[in-house]
């Protein structure tokens, strides 16, 4: 796989299982969520704000990602909504910075991707107090898994999270086909 | 990393954290239980009485790991015993067979592990109705994670599993020794 067909399977909607494992208490935090990975225009006011929110030029963006999760009426505190435009090696597209929106935008110094030889993708995002790594991966087409952890410089790993994401929809074709042609 | 150094690192005692997603369900299982490694010499009793059981030449024997899990008062369902004897591949030792002990020990036609370049141990077993995938990899030295999928040939992937081992006890020189000189 390349890091186009492993965005474009990433694509469409998601029944996400998300456990969390507070590793300092032991304690556990179980969610339910669906998650929506759609594929934007490079010209998409979002993408534009964040390009120039990290002073990066809008010229380098390669297929830019929204992805909105939405919990259960009991789960708001899954709801999320962000960007992720991926700014690839010119030598190497599998891996590369990854831009990345989030409420607290401001805090983000550092994200860095990487597409393993066995699919997994690897994902490194330096916060300002904490550093997530996360792997992500298709047991099959239709089943995405995720694992996060995350540290502190002062307690290590201090947390863990897992993600069992089913898909419910398909990406509709032109979604597909923005993923596509951003590469050529 | 090689084979005998990820055995060698997964010896001692761990606190476990385990989640388990049913994905047809959507229903979550949350497990706390405390995991012990043991490196067993090669002429133990239970090891020679798994080769006999696979018709195994004990001579093949590389190594094997008794784990024993033991689940907090409300967790007795996470109560486990059983034996992995891996058995290497004569010209990559980091793939091979596992002969795999389970109280339905008839049940498990085949088992196989491997050892990946980004230091994440596979491996794959074929019960009568279904298979589980695992993953299992070291986030640090003291943070050992595991991911399992579940399938049957009916349905796909019904189940996934998501293990936090946090060490809390090391091993001991001697038992570091077994797994060492298994090698040599």
């Amino acid at each position: 796989m390349n890091v186009t067909q492993f965005f474009r399977l990433s694509l469409g909607q998601w029944r996400s299982q998300r456990s969390g494992h507070d590793l300092m208490l032991g304690g556990f935090e179980d969610l339910r969520s669906t998650i929506t990975i759609r594929a934007l225009p490079a010209n998409d006011r979002q993408v534009i704000e964040l390009c120039r929110w990290y002073d990066v030029s809008v010229d380098l963006v390669f297929h830019p990602l929204e992805i909105t999760a939405t919990g259960d009426t009991k789960n708001r505190e899954a709801d999320e909504h962000y960007l992720l435009v991926p700014l690839p090696d010119p030598d190497n597209p599998n891996r590369g910075k990854m831009l990345r929106s989030r409420p607290e935008e401001g805090a983000i110094r550092n994200c860095i991707y990487r597409l393993q030889d066995d699919d997994t993708m690897t994902m490194v995002t330096e916060y300002d107090r904490a550093t997530t790594e996360e792997r992500i991966w298709f047991a099959s087409p239709n089943l995405r898994l995720r694992v996060a952890t995350v540290r502190t410089e002062d307690s290590g790993a201090i947390a863990t999270t897992f993600s069992s994401e089913v898909r419910e929809r398909s990406a509709t074709l032109e979604q597909r086909h923005r993923v596509s042609t951003a590469v050529l």
